[in-house]
């Protein structure tokens, strides 16, 4: 299969192109490195990555901005970043690359265990996580035949601790070797409409 | 206890102020109707509403536009109805009214069915209600101290079968009466996190 990783710079898409490069053409995407960049909170980036790309089957996408604040202290400005990034930014990798993906092709967004699982300063990854969720599960029963959408939902990776540890006390964290298979089995297997949750 | 109910004129707003009334004070809002007027999608018409009522126990929200398409006809346009009206203009009202509720006070939001057993033009519809879903878990850890949040997520009312029937076939539609007593749990209860199927 030919798989493009968008997010393949982070600590989950690393593990994911690890965990899928042996079997097949993965190739890597960035924001800011790879020989393909992409922003996702940009239509127009999205629509001209697909331009370059041809006859994909998977589009896996590891990355989305959220801004962590104190509730008291969100303003439109700090849920628009979750809402254009995270949210919006994988919505419209999968509006516009349902046009350019192969028959059979697959999808496989990221969300988060912060859905059901709050923590402090974490109200606007609740809100996007919740939403991306519900997105794939309503759009995999909506989706031109034979393409399917599914989701991972981890909890904190740990190798991400060193950043986001303070946040995710008593939380216990996964490898992101682990939270990889959840890819491989979305990209790998036939199942639509799920949230694999990895905690 | 004071109560306002946004929506008070649609279908389960009128339940709501119908089930609560013979107990509270309550306020009917609208958006084109009622002594109180709100436009939920524009802050500035929160704020103004908040400043014309003074010491509010509880704040009910009934209302909140989506639109219905086919998933391969939404455009950015047609998610940002959802996600400035339905989302953030619940959750603008939150952020705007934790300054004026009195201590002990309540917040009770709506989502819906479809953030769980998606159909056809739903996507938006589904993405919202699980935004909203996740955003009151969220925000129930963060808020001041003593207030709560809750949600209902009813499916289908059966007073709207003329026109939401379509689009729920197969789907058992509950008398709005019953829908309004998961606002009264909400309300005159003590829980709070809670997201209260109605189904």
């Amino acid at each position: 299969m030919k798989i493009i990783v968008i997010g393949a710079f982070g600590t989950i898409g690393n593990a994911v192109v690890k965990e899928l490069s042996p079997r097949h053409e993965v190739i890597s995407i960035g924001h800011t490195q790879g020989n393909y960049r992409v922003d996702i909170a940009d239509k127009q980036s999205i629509i001209a990555l697909f331009k370059q790309l041809d006859a994909i089957d998977a589009v896996i996408l590891t990355t989305g901005r959220v801004h962590f604040a104190e509730l008291s202290e969100m303003d439109d400005d700090a849920f628009a970043v979750g809402l254009t990034n995270k949210l919006m930014g994988q919505v419209n990798t999968v509006m516009t690359g349902m046009h350019y993906l192969n028959q059979g092709g697959s999808f496989t967004l990221t969300s988060g265990i912060l859905s059901d699982d709050p923590i402090r300063f974490g109200s606007s990854a609740s809100m996007v996580n919740g939403a991306v969720d519900a997105f794939v599960k309503a759009a995999a029963i909506e989706l031109p035949a034979g393409m399917r959408i599914n989701c991972v939902s981890p909890t904190v990776v740990t190798e991400a601790l060193d950043s986001y540890g303070p946040y995710f006390r008593g939380f216990e964290s996964v490898a992101s070797a682990r939270v990889a298979l959840a890819y491989s089995k979305s990209v790998e297997g036939l199942q639509t409409g799920q949230i694999y949750r990895v905690n």
